[in-house]
């Protein structure tokens, strides 16, 4: 058996690397943890209650580089979260004089939660990078391919003509819908302050004259938001967490989804720009990108189920509710974050083959606009008929240009192709 | 083996009954899927694209009792979904001159998403009045029980004291945060239109000159918005109804959860209105109403993944992820519903024991003020000793108002409530 | 807003109508919570604790026909569950004299957990029906194409070949693993029996001598185990139930998920016996039998997941935990039973097409035949320069056939299927 | 920004620091995947396939020291898995000779899945070592308070008494079921080989006889099983995992979420046996373990859907469905690795108060006995005046016993605990 060695992602091809890895590494979260403590002495600190110089020892001492990760990670067992053990080092490395301003008044959540938004931030914006980078993408994509014709499939088959930018303009909405509730959900991020139970009460103790101040102090030392109540057991913002990054590993999922069909040996419509390559196989350029999306997006929805069941969490601050809340959330936020560079990428690096879409058009022997025969037949013919000549020339399984009836008819499948450009046209038209 | 039997929700006590029940039930459903044919004839009647006696006869012939259900349920097999034997229904229904107005140009998921949305509108209307009676009788308890100390309790020990109306400020906080996110949901809540793959190709056929003017009149008929796009596979409406959903019944799964820990035998803090008897237990009154919301919020956030997973839909319309969608969403509705309707009777009626919480506030013989006693101590007898003295005294199991050392010091456990007023009054301005 | 109507299916094509749906319906629920109460009192009758005209008249009277189920659900909402009206009501159908033998000495729980178990029963001989149907078909299809050749697909990028064979019995492979725990969990689901907290103390007040030989007389009669002990809070049975069904389910989804891929327009190697028509687009043919069971197994995991945490239930009967799996298991009971009566009917009607698998072997110009070409070129030319050489070849796109370095080599792709003849052999001895 | 830091368990008490930690590192799957490697060159050799030179240099150069884990993770992102990297530097290691005898005709999911049978195997064999502790001080407190009596509590409420006894062998039987399915399932973990898409063809190319004869020499080489099949996509043996590590975190939960409850400052019946200090509050003793516990068990049934899920699986080897599995079969493991070590020292640490049990007995003044006086005085007084004497009494507020209608009767709730001491014992003859 090895010895215990941390995760480095081996496993996790889909954020391996990323910033968004980086931002939520355990160090970062150590150093989060630290930013939080130093800005609750400042705060104290600008409103009288701590020295400047204690304020300054302790942002002195906020450093994770000075800190055991390990250690604090195995010593967080004995009472179940790692503030305690780190409260205790960081005490001793701003020394006696000012060691006991260090997390006064304070309780472990206060920490905790507060460094989770500071994390959440940080990836927050990651995303919304990566978010944009493949709007652009999508857009110009879109742009570009207005009128590119191709198959519209349901449920597996052909249905009825599309344009390709019509789907880059759908996939570019999704991502959109995506960035609007994440930027909505990182602008209300709050710093956590209450104390013990949520009263405040030990800063009076600790001779504050209004306790309710320090909230606002604090968090504008962090660049979070001030709470309206202490949120210990009220976890709306760890659930508005949950819900944006459910939904933009989703949308990114769509978009993977699609490339993963579009790509299909037998479709191949478009190609990833650099697909996986295989040493026994070296035809064989695997979609790669799609893959790790489509991953995360099987992953992200439970995730965020556990993140939604945490909001019944009992009393002042809760036996479980609380510490499951804290290693779903970080994936969820590297997962989607390192989909959203994975996304990026993809739609940057996305071949587009028109000629094949063409081609595709063409499999139904002209069935593909049987809509519009439909349509159009059903006044000259009667409803009825119109449907038994479809159905007879479908069954026949000749090309429908051959049938003497429909030798005036428009059979160009790039000719039905509705408000297809329109629809981009407007699509675009949203930034 | 008994027949066939509709669910009439023996199981579901946390909704059978409930106007969310009502809203929901298959017969809504239909009546809401005939809402939405007889809008789709109207618009293009408004339009010019379809005579106004169809619409009219469309209209009339769009009621719910005029069909079978259970029938139409049956037959939805074969195609996969209820709309296709329903314009069957329909059109048969509207006779002969203005059947072929029926349906005409739509796809079934035009039909079966708007209807759907309609009834996600009609739900969350319910939702919304039940929160509101929710917040106001918290409201209530907040303001009259500012002031009423208790027991903190965080991981289930007594920590320091609180007020209940900060307590019963923090439950109307979450259910202000689920009523917000439900009202920005309901509010966008948009019609679905695009043909059979979303280009809008077959109004065309049919001799719309502008097609896309249908979708904005389908959707003023109804009273929803308009999309952007049409959303066959960009399911961002029903990511956001799982999202406030969820948000939505843990909210009110932490109220509940609350009311169960303080309703325990030895806790007896409050009790709920009219509790569930026992006939061989006469003294038994179970909290029945926080039961069922505490079984509600259990559920809700798998629900809501299951939707969250089907934002991964494939191609132009997609083949299982959109018919996942259906149950759960109807599913999260009502029962949500419901436990908005359990949760106002349960604020509405619930009863405080504030002699109880003073006498539970001296269960650690002072020691719930221990945090109190470590802040003021430390100063004069140092850090160090301040702590031994409480370690101490805790041991000792004997009152701390026994102790020497501490006879000049404020033990009253409802002095030691902080900013628990404050806080409850700045809660209660939100609205 | 329409009056309340029960649910029938209409939104759920997946298992409206199926005999799944019946054995779960409400009605069937009433009619197990029935027969539970009568072996009951037979049960206690049997032991002497109960006349045997006591035992006749309430067998008599638990007929669901009797009772008004709408009414129960309502009345459900008191306490929290159904059994506690349905007691009333059946007493009362009971009159004076045998009334008080009805439900005597049990809890609540005692009979729904029974009726659960009941249903449970019932629906799983349902399914290994239509398991037994699906294996058979499967086994079928696999011996019949053992050595039909056709592109092995990985990453959604032709591969190496397999045959349709080895394919097939891979899903039977399935389908017996499913059968196997379901039938594995269908032997062992136990009576409840317990009390009002598990210690069967009313039934000694009741005058039974040794209440623990009551469980057992109540299990015998019921055709369930008699269970260790009672397990109200110990839901073992649930979680078994819970992961044999999402295990079937994802089986049969992954039959589903193939035939859609193979399906696609493109590709059309399968084709569903009777596919889902289009009225509009006649040469639609949509794998309705595959997306309803895949939208099945999309569902499954998440209620599965919903009843695996209602094991975690506080104390001798929970608050909600109990409450929360009632709606899942029953959905997850119907749904993987219609999962299963739609696998039965597409794996008896899969249409194959053996030519056009054939001809998708080309689609890589031979070069789906790579692997072998390395492994044969490599002890000749060196692995370095047969790598080279078939990437060279690999990027000319030409046919491997025209290279005049292959010349001797067997390129045909049906002769490189390894042992997949073998594993379809060995796989098909599984019974 | 801190630059990317691995995770040492930071934001994870409940494994950090555990043998399941080790078990499921980074380095020790980098080791299975090595393992697993010099496995199949050892199982080649032994079957005359390479030479005994071969599998001995690949065997000394699989040694996860001499690999760079956070290279492999960043490299993996290329192919969309650790092993294509691991595979070009372990050739290189093995060098020049003996290199093309690495990974000679298998794909990268057969040393994937067979590295994650291995871990599997590791880890579920330190899950059961910590079972089997837990299960001891379970059967050792169950003998010990065989008669202990106790409040029965349902719904919150005092019920009827039970014994400490009853409650500790039900925990136990939990702890039994764990133990039974997760030993099954270990028995039967899988070696994975197959080949590029299942067929073994490569091993063939390679210049096998009979390729089926490979699995097995390398399943005997692993202390793994043979499998039916290869299991690319046929993902029972993960299902299976998933299942009983639920169930395992599940029953662990129960008894965490009991002990929570029962630790309750007002209920005091137990305590853990080390419980977590808190610097400024000195009378508190949290229960951690149990927090620790209680917070896996609210994860695992969502991971555990995630791997139920990922069952669909599409194609020979499927684009995303396997790479979702890999971090949620990890996390799952050594969750719930860390929730058996922590219930073993829970089990073995608990103190229990029998003092108080007793105590609290008498809370209700009798009526928790009220049962068995329903049952005795209806004979004697009619139900419907026993039933209203009992009510009225209940009412009054005051002790049973004053009541002179009782003055004969046994009141003493540790007279009423039925059949418990028998069912503890029948359930302590499990093995």
């Amino acid at each position: 058996m090895t010895s215990a060695v941390p995760d480095t992602g081996l496993l996790a091809p889909g954020w391996a690397g990323s910033p968004a890895a980086s931002a939520t590494s355990d160090t970062a979260c150590l150093q989060a943890l630290l930013d939080a403590e130093a800005a609750l002495t400042r705060a104290q600190a600008s409103l009288g209650l701590a020295p400047a110089e204690a304020a300054t020892a302790v942002t002195e001492a906020a450093d994770a580089g000075r800190y055991d990760v390990r250690s604090l990670a195995e010593r967080a067992r004995g009472g179940g979260n790692p503030v305690i053990p780190l409260v205790a080092d960081l005490t001793k490395a701003v020394g006696a004089e000012y060691g006991p301003y260090v997390h006064r008044g304070a309780t472990s959540q206060d920490i905790m939660d507060t460094a989770t938004m500071l994390i959440a931030a940080r990836t927050l914006n990651l995303i919304l990078t990566d978010l944009a980078r493949t709007e652009r993408a999508l857009a110009r994509l879109a742009a570009e391919h207005r009128d590119t014709a191709m198959p519209g499939r349901t449920l597996t088959q052909h249905a009825v003509p599309i344009t390709f930018g019509l789907k880059a303009a759908g996939w570019r909405s999704l991502v959109l819908d995506a960035r609007d509730r994440v930027a909505a959900v990182r602008d209300v991020l709050p710093a956590q302050l209450g104390g013990a139970a949520g009263t405040l009460a030990a800063f009076g103790a600790y001779g504050a004259s209004d306790p309710t101040a320090l909230p606002t102090a604090y968090a504008l030392e962090l660049g979070l938001q001030t709470p309206e109540l202490p949120w210990h057991t009220l976890r709306t913002p760890v659930a508005d967490l949950a819900g944006c990054l459910a939904l933009t590993a989703g949308a990114l999922g769509k978009l993977a989804a699609d490339v993963l069909t579009l790509s299909r040996t037998e479709i191949a419509e478009v190609t990833e720009g650099s697909g996986g390559a295989s040493s026994a196989m070296p035809h064989k350029a695997n979609p790669v990108r799609s893959t790790l999306i489509v991953a995360a997006a099987r992953r992200a929805p439970q995730l965020a189920a556990t993140l939604y069941a945490c909001l019944v969490a009992e009393d002042e601050r809760p036996a479980g509710a609380w510490h499951a809340e804290w290693e779903p959330l970080r994936e969820l936020l590297r997962l989607t974050g390192g989909a959203a560079r994975d996304a990026a990428e993809l739609a940057e690096g996305l071949r587009v083959h028109p000629d094949l879409m063409r081609e595709h058009l063409g499999l139904t022997q002209g069935l593909i606009v049987s809509e519009r025969l439909s349509a159009e037949l059903a006044p000259v013919l009667g409803r009825a008929r119109a449907k038994e000549l479809l159905t007879r020339l479908a069954a026949d399984g000749r090309p429908l240009s051959d049938a003497p009836e429909l030798k005036d008819v428009d059979l160009d499948p790039a000719h039905y192709t509705g408000c297809a450009g329109t629809l981009v046209d407007r699509a675009l038209e949203r930034r």
